[in-house]
């Protein structure tokens, strides 16, 4: 998994029907030096992930996202599949992030 | 997944059965700073991801792919195998974007 | 998988029902300069992993973190879940490192 | 899905019995810039993936790697094994490049 | 799959019951850069994967390394598991590399 900020959103008309009604969202994934103190300016250059979200997040909230079949998993739970995962995502929102502590001590 | 923009088109005579008549895009993945106004021109050493596509996407529509399993559920369920996604892709797209909204005053 | 050294906790409660009680933890990566003698300062941009962790492992322990399946295999154990691994995670502590060696010389 | 050109092959004598007779082929992937006209140098520090191959590609061929179950679905269908893909490779080619169009204006 | 040199070791005591008896290498991934002629000294900061072995691979040999499902098919069948591979790794040697050819010229 990886932790980010999500810092917008993406609408689609033309989609995956499995797609509807789920909102997309672009999380800017964080580095190490992103969190150290005082807080630098973040590169601009960052990747953006698009992922899928149940769990009513929205921009400025820290997240952690999980990939693959544990965000299928995660989505399909919602939408009441639980047993073969067959929503087209590989990317979604899993915790809504309160309180994150590091060392950089070392 | 990830947000991109489609650059071109890849012909193949030889392939794997399973890829006749499946359109196969060239795609050039956004970065943040490529959503900044004003638009910067970006940098021509972009990685690029090769994806089939059933949505009728085309040259300079941006699109959201999905890598893997997702990817194989969305082709799939076109080709009417849905209980075993085994066409020999990993790499899809699931939606055409309309419109993006990126805040990156953080 | 990936050798990392903990570098710090994420906390949550908005999360998956299936994430409740299961410790999520920062993991810096290793690269190889990281393990050469005398040790270098690391660079502070490094990217950071998420990952689940059921081996009571702590900041500044070193520790093999296992993506995908595997995590959710490792993980489901725990739980009890041992046909279907369901748990949303995509990466786990596998093991605490006790040594490593490395022979840099060529 | 990823395009690349052929740059070399493999030779193992101790390894997994599911891998003899399955030719292996080092594969280096493009960027867009290597797309360009006129086609700059290629920076010599590109990444390599070791790919298997069953479509008869050899060195100079461009040609769309696919990774993970795709790659295995593909090579188990030469080897007669359709239902379960068990054979112990991530990446295999899927199709034999014959021409690719890149826009590259904007 | 990827070509790496094995450059080192790693001991575990506590780890998951399934990990018990596999040996865990650290192998640093070549790059095309290093394989042209003069060998040229490889640059320190090399990423570094840690993969199970079960084919007698050391530190100096050169390996294929397989991620994901395809490591834990291998791993597994040496461990009579062949049905549901759910030893908890994601990375293996799958062969030992015997000869390397490569042809940087274009």
């Amino acid at each position: 998994m990886f932790l980010g900020r999500i810092v917008g959103n993406v609408w689609s008309t033309v989609k995956w029907p499995e797609l509807s009604g789920l909102k997309l969202l672009l999380v800017r994934p964080y580095a190490l030096a992103d969190l150290a103190a005082p807080p630098a300016p973040r590169a601009p250059t960052t990747e953006l992930v698009v992922c899928a979200d149940t769990l009513d997040a929205g921009v400025g909230d820290d997240v952690v996202i999980a990939y693959g079949h544990a965000a299928r998993v995660a989505v399909s739970q919602t939408l009441g599949e639980t047993e073969r995962p067959s929503v087209p995502i590989d990317a979604a929102v899993v915790a809504v992030v309160d309180r994150i502590e590091v060392k950089t001590g070392d």
